[in-house]
């Protein structure tokens, strides 16, 4: 038995209602869903973190997230938008440390909100400062094909 | 002039900070940062919704966000954990009609928070349904490689 819960779908050792499956990638609904018809994309073999996701991995989980927005949006389930969300790292609310994408339909009066204490509007001359040292961080991680 | 604010950047029309870019993707600092860090990913070519981005660039978008996303660890700007977000439609938050990728860094204490008036929990047989819908739409847009 896997210790992560989302290893042990995967292993189908844990009850799953699965929609997509195949050799990268699960497709499933949540149990604690915000809106009927809240999915997670997860890789299947174990990535806690963002860090642990391997670039062609992360490309593939992509596509099958985008294509899982547009099945949500044409299954039936009430969806007036959509809603891609994850969290990478404890601070931002990650509960299974095994990497997942939360895709999830939005309607008018549904009940998700997110609720942002809105600090001062940044000078322009703080953005360069901080888009800079976002750069040379990129640069010095990926060797950023920019010149 | 475009008319998109987004497309005004890409073009070179606005000001913008920014801390990547190649012939696909652009990256910036938004003007309206969670925290500080705060960084869109946007496709250069205008896309307003999900579906209106091919998988190509999608994919590459995805690659770029996760990237940003270590840089932004790596960059010096306090940052614990991070959240991607992405808003598809009005209902569920979309702003501006160029699809962007949100990524900003969290920490203790910092002024983002995801209010979710739960509903109650569906049964198995209810998430087995939805399951279900989701398989069958997926197949009928995208012809699943899933037998």
């Amino acid at each position: 038995m896997h210790e992560c819960v989302f290893c042990q779908i995967v292993a189908g050792e844990s009850p799953a209602s699965i929609f997509y499956e195949d050799d990268i990638v699960l497709g499933f609904m949540t149990i604690g869903p915000v809106t009927t018809g809240h999915a997670m994309i997860i890789p299947k073999q174990h990535a806690a973190y963002l860090a642990d996701l391997d670039g062609e991995t992360g490309r593939h989980l992509w596509a099958i997230t985008q294509r899982t927005a547009a099945a949500i949006r044409e299954s039936g389930v009430r969806c007036e938008g959509i809603n891609l969300f994850l969290a990478d790292g404890e601070a931002a609310g990650q509960e299974i440390f095994h990497l997942h994408i939360h895709v999830f339909p939005r309607y008018a009066g549904d009940p998700f909100k997110v609720v942002v204490d809105w600090d001062v509007k940044p000078s322009r001359e703080g953005l360069n400062q901080v888009a800079q040292q976002i750069r040379l961080a990129y640069d010095r991680l990926w060797y950023s094909s920019k010149k």
